[in-house]
């Protein structure tokens, strides 16, 4: 819709508003950030740009939300979860990866997995997401159509995983099963508006040459993303040797999988000539600097992938391992550790690490013409994060966002032009509610565990 | 006093209540975690701590602060800080230290020092500190006057530093005034139950050997503890060994510095054998994760201290090289960063580092009989944490204190007994007008730095 169709309307529909901020960051090409702006959405999308006083002349008939001390930046994009794993969060801390996984998550997952923990999961999960201004999840978890229910309803933006793993789990029995049902999926997602699809075939280690083969067909058929686990550990990377003689990425290489369709989760283990090939072959990296952190899996070399030209988003990974979906705290995280891997207090500054959890993001998940910027023609997925006294002054507002716990500052949150969160009053989600259904299940299983 | 020479009184004052928790975080010797345990405050400090029906028959007479649902803790102790420095956050962001000091910190410092920006500064700062639940701060600045006023003004516990430089700056003209002016500040604060002092040399390349001594012999005298940055960079322990043929912590130890007395901060760049004359010294390292990743200048060695003996606590710097005051964010980083250096995630669990912010950070300021856990006899100083959709479900409170960003669950502080936080309203420090001041301070800071 062009600025001037509705300019003498004189009922504007509810997507039809303008925010009048005390800064924009735009995450456009030249990272401009305007103070004194008003941006205009239009049928949820974004229409102009311009000094509050000239808003004030040609777009007096909208509706004017007030952040005029506030900052107005897009939505943030989570490029690695597993919403559902918030119903595990602080599940048996302090454990290495393997024995995490093997004996703590995977059978509690087990025991529980089903339609309704992953419900529940995952709609706390996107309750704590919007309210950290987090407005797109790319997700991993099993049941994605219940992800996918779940993510409408709330009206985040949401890229569920087509699971695959080798073995028979509560929602495949059979690596047919997986990708019947994967395919299923998609085919139901087509024409949603918010809601796309991505394989996500676990790891390198857990799924196998001909599935891999498969995916790498079919997503280039259906022109979807691949979602996987690569390189996470030292040891998986030593075992994977052990068993093919070469490494993972050389294997994902030799299917063909190494292209611009691949988001790439983790990558802590990397020779520099694996670095060359990621650049080459168009490889997104999704990072998880404090998962990766906590079970002491090792450090992305983020810097040297930047260097290489690799682009970079940044992922919470799920809660369980984290432990929360604070994605501008991940954010910090990971501008810190690659300004110590480099050396340089310089290297990763506050500008280009936006970058990683808004248009850089959008890129990897093939969203970067709908979102990732506040630019002319986007959807209106924005939040608005208004400093406390933790925040001020503000000399920079992206290193203020960047470099303090500004995750608590944002206010209000729009998906498409629709209110997700006003003064941090969720309006799609029942709060109440979820408080209620975690301490159910929490319960339960820690019963089962023998924790109590 | 005791449990029950209250008991019959009918009437309470108002530093005599119940707090009815969820869990109590005690950080005693055991570390234990009491479920549905009351605390009960009298006359501002701990006389019991028991089971919620035990309280209801025991108790019945006290005021009762419900936090049913919550988490109640020791109120955290920030090892070092630069309160004031709050008016420079995200001042010249993403610039390397030398630079950083050298080119925008220190000229803008000379050219707005002074009692007014040290009294707004530190009162933003406290504000912040209050808000993430820090009940004791650890400062070393300029006027460290105007800082003990606003501390007692806000109510705070603190320990201020008494600050000694070579060259002449704002406070100070000349050695012996640094000197007379931290003395008769000590003696001013003689018998205040909540600030004390310590003597703040800034560090070895910027206090020569003479004042050194002094500071050794009077530290002894007056009984006060030393707070000094130490080895914070390769760059100065290099520039230091070149001048002086030793290294900082050699040139510390012969001149009789390295004793239980002092508060080390940073010590990134540290041999073995540095690391074991510590832990026989009995130093306090002050561990300041974020500074250090975020200037560059290197990663503390705290999981080899810790093997090693030495007493950690942790401080987030100022707010100028942070860029916040988050204490617990400080710590989850502190015990990410440890758990990636020795490769194990059950390296610095969550119990352990939380005794760095409260009890072990006691110790080193010399009043682990005062405050740093929830004791019988100790002083009233605590926070209840109210977890958000963001820190559910609780199966271990430790865990999700440390891991998830709980700063901003913090809903209640009280110092001695007496509240300085209530559902997150400050009681003792007006909000509206510390806006306002951070805002005047930016314009003009700015203006002078022609950043506009």
């Amino acid at each position: 819709m062009s600025v001037t169709s509705n300019a003498s309307s004189t009922e504007s529909p509810d997507t039809d508003f303008r925010i009048d901020a005390g800064w924009i960051i735009t995450m456009n090409a030249g990272n401009d950030v305007l103070p004194r702006h008003s941006l205009i959405v239009e049928n949820g999308r974004i229409s102009a740009c311009l000094p509050w006083r000239d808003a004030d002349v040609q777009f007096a008939h909208l509706p004017a939300q007030n952040a005029k001390d506030s900052i107005l930046m897009p939505g943030l994009i989570n490029a690695h979860t597993h919403l559902a794993m918030n119903l595990l969060r602080g599940f048996a801390d302090d454990t290495p990866l393997k024995q995490w996984l093997e004996n703590h998550i995977w059978p509690t997952e087990s025991a529980h997995m089903g339609t309704s923990f992953v419900a529940d999961g995952s709609e706390l999960a996107i309750a704590e997401s919007i309210s950290n201004g987090v407005t797109t999840v790319n997700d991993m978890y099993f049941f994605p159509d219940e992800v996918a229910k779940v993510c409408r309803k709330a009206g985040i933006r949401a890229t569920v995983g087509l699971l695959v793993f080798d073995f028979p789990t509560a929602w495949a029995g059979s690596t047919d099963e997986y990708f019947s049902k994967g395919i299923a999926l998609h085919d139901a997602c087509k024409g949603d508006p918010l809601i796309q699809t991505a394989f996500a075939p676990h790891a390198p280690y857990t799924v196998s040459q001909k599935p891999l083969e498969r995916i790498a067909t079919l997503s280039s058929e259906l022109d979807i993303p691949v979602h996987m686990h690569v390189h996470e550990t030292a040891f998986e990377v030593t075992e994977f040797v052990k068993a093919h003689g070469v490494r993972p990425i050389q294997r994902l290489h030799d299917i063909g999988l190494l292209s611009p369709s691949l988001l790439a989760v983790h990558l802590t283990q990397l020779t520099q000539d694996e670095i060359s090939t990621l650049a080459e072959t168009g490889v997104h990296a999704i990072h998880c600097p404090e998962s990766n952190l906590k079970l002491a899996s090792g450090q992305s070399p983020v810097a040297d992938m930047l260097k290489a030209g690799v682009n970079v988003a940044v992922g919470t990974d799920g809660a369980a391992s984290n432990n929360d979906l604070d994605l501008l705290g991940e954010l910090r995280t990971a501008a810190f550790l690659a300004k110590l891997a480099d050396g340089d207090a310089s290297t990763l500054n506050a500008g280009t690490a936006l970058r990683m959890v808004t248009i850089d993001a959008a890129r990897a998940l093939g969203l970067e013409h709908e979102i990732g910027s506040l630019e002319h023609g986007k959807s209106a997925d924005c939040i608005v994060i208004k400093p406390d006294l933790g925040m001020i002054p503000v000399y920079d507002a992206q290193a203020q966002v960047v470099y303090t716990n500004s995750s608590p500052c944002v206010q209000d949150v729009w998906v498409a032009g629709k209110p997700l969160m006003r003064n941090r009053k969720l309006l799609t989600l029942d709060a109440e509610r979820l408080y209620a259904n975690a301490a159910r299940w929490s319960e339960k299983i820690a019963e089962n565990a023998n924790l109590n």
